[in-house]
């Protein structure tokens, strides 16, 4: 076997829901020994920071079930079954903002629990926003929120957006404009 | 029902496992309907940026199965049941890098998936840095390496390290010195 790496020797699915799945697999380490690997699955994500032509942010207020508290996030949700990830930002654009985006553009992604989760979020940039009516789905409940660029950077620094992608896509669009030799 | 809110009917265990367990809960939501809620529920974890007096971050590099793909992280590991985040964040520091540090400060928190999933982990700033020998676990295989911390924001920036709080942690540091207002 290699340095690091792992072969899977066996694999059992334990739950097939709606959002995730949930696999225990035996694998093989790179000494030979055998250990078990617990894995979510899921199929992705893409999240979107939405700047308007006044430097604010789109952030969606909404409760959060497994932290049983109200968070600020970036507007983001799953890729359906075989969805181009760009389609999929605009769409939860749409969806939860009631927003259109003239110019959208790639940011880069994160991998928010490599350890046990294969969920990707890849970040989008929007600008030339244009705003229609929400287009929520059946019981999803969210209020949207508009806060300058500024002070949502002051925000993630002081710990009051707790969110991984919110933090991340806020924080690399604004080092990008302080870092020398980063072409954005 | 308050707005943004939802209250817990009925909860069942669907895999208690090692390092995660699953549920399906039964959810009021606020307009009075019911839906279900996948919950994967972890203990939370620390992940600790480590900074030599070269300016140099120690990162970890290992082979992470969920992605089946070799990242470069911070050190980093899951809390023990009732330790303390700053004697896990210690603890993983010496045991994956075999590093001690003086100064250890508190950076701030991320909710890696907060639409499904219960971790939070606990971002520390460990300087002056003093070294011993690694003291890995059984089946634990990395390798450490040092960055210099410019060079690790503009790897951040050019999508080189995926995993979410090492994009954090190395940001957040980077943004402090560059907001006014923010006191470190």
């Amino acid at each position: 076997m290699a340095h690091l790496n792992e072969t899977t020797l066996d694999s059992t699915m334990l739950f097939d829901g709606k959002i995730i799945r949930v696999e225990k697999d035996t694998v093989l380490l790179e000494d030979g020994t055998q250990t078990f690997r617990e894995v979510v699955r899921h199929p992705g994500g893409v999240c979107v920071l939405a700047i308007t032509d006044a430097d604010e942010v789109l952030f969606v207020k909404q409760f959060r079930y497994p932290h049983r508290t109200v968070t600020m996030e970036l507007p983001a949700g799953k890729l359906e079954y075989g969805e181009n990830p760009e389609a999929c930002g605009r769409r939860e654009l749409l969806e939860e903002c009631g927003c259109r985006a003239k110019q959208f553009s790639y940011l880069g992604k994160l991998f928010p629990v490599p350890a046990y989760d294969t969920e990707v979020i890849h970040i989008y940039l929007a600008k030339g926003l244009e705003f229609d009516a929400q287009q929520l789905d059946e019981g999803e409940f969210l209020d949207v929120e508009r806060i300058p660029l500024a002070q949502a950077v002051r925000m993630v620094l002081s710990d009051a957006y707790p969110d991984a992608k919110t933090q991340i896509a806020i924080l690399r669009y604004f080092a990008m404009d302080h870092v020398k030799g980063i072409v954005r």
